[in-house]
């Protein structure tokens, strides 16, 4: 493997460190790479901006298509510190990045504090095993908003 | 059961067909409820703002933490036009909502084309059978921040 992918993945721990030190957030960073550059990065912001999804994928993600101006990443690559959460995966496969390099595991992330590993066996229960409460509601008339969807001619796909 | 969740499971409906019809994003809404009041809601925005984390339930818990001036949410209940996907699942306990009130289905959303489904199936997968590369690198030196983390007397834990 060249030195490059090192590179971008040193830029991810400088910044997890720098978010522990300063106090502002958890202990992770992430960096968006397009060709040889860095698109957009991001810390854990969740505690300084009141804002539970500003994990450091999410954060490095908004920054890139903010950058790019584009909702999708793809041919882009993410170096984060940590193998992403539920959340953020959802958001990586949202965003169609083509590859995650990630440093440490959810069972390291579990063993420092976090949900990561909790979430992941969660998300994969059937809904009426989840320790979240969900209940079905009004089904017929949500699918309105799909039945229009389908026929709109303003409609951008994602 | 009451009127009231069907009121709230109906402004969400409002909300998402106001957005497919004005054309500004997808067809989705949410809102989030504490006590008797809405104290944020949300229509997916990835389109119209460059941003494909901006689903309707992640912009609505972003709005209720703003607004609640907080990164928790518990004892709060969220209704969703559709079955949260797991990047929205995944924001949901992070934000410790106790309750998901949902219309439509993952399957719903599937039929009107979105990958709410595949990446629930794609979650649950080992890493190594993913459509998105995942890429292990550099284990030991992400594991600095979560030592650094856990003796550090400033972080706030969430």
């Amino acid at each position: 493997m060249s030195a490059i992918p090192n590179s971008f993945m040193e830029r991810a721990i400088q910044l997890s460190l720098e978010n522990v030190r300063s106090g502002r957030g958890g202990p992770f960073g992430a960096v968006i790479v397009q060709g040889n550059e860095i698109a957009g990065s991001g810390v854990n912001s969740v505690t300084g901006t009141n804002d539970p999804t500003a994990h450091a994928e999410v954060m490095a993600i908004r920054e890139a298509c903010q950058r790019l101006a584009t909702f999708q990443l793809s041919g882009c690559q993410m170096y984060t510190t940590c193998e992403p959460c539920p959340m953020c995966l959802g958001a990586i496969y949202w965003s169609r990045l083509d590859c995650v390099f990630y440093g440490s595991t959810r069972e390291d992330a579990a063993e420092a504090g976090f949900d990561d590993a909790f979430i992941y066996d969660e998300l994969c229960r059937s809904r009426a095993g989840r320790t979240v409460r969900m209940e079905p509601l009004m089904r017929e008339q949500t699918l309105e908003a799909f039945r229009e969807w389908k026929r709109s001619g303003l409609k951008i796909p994602y």
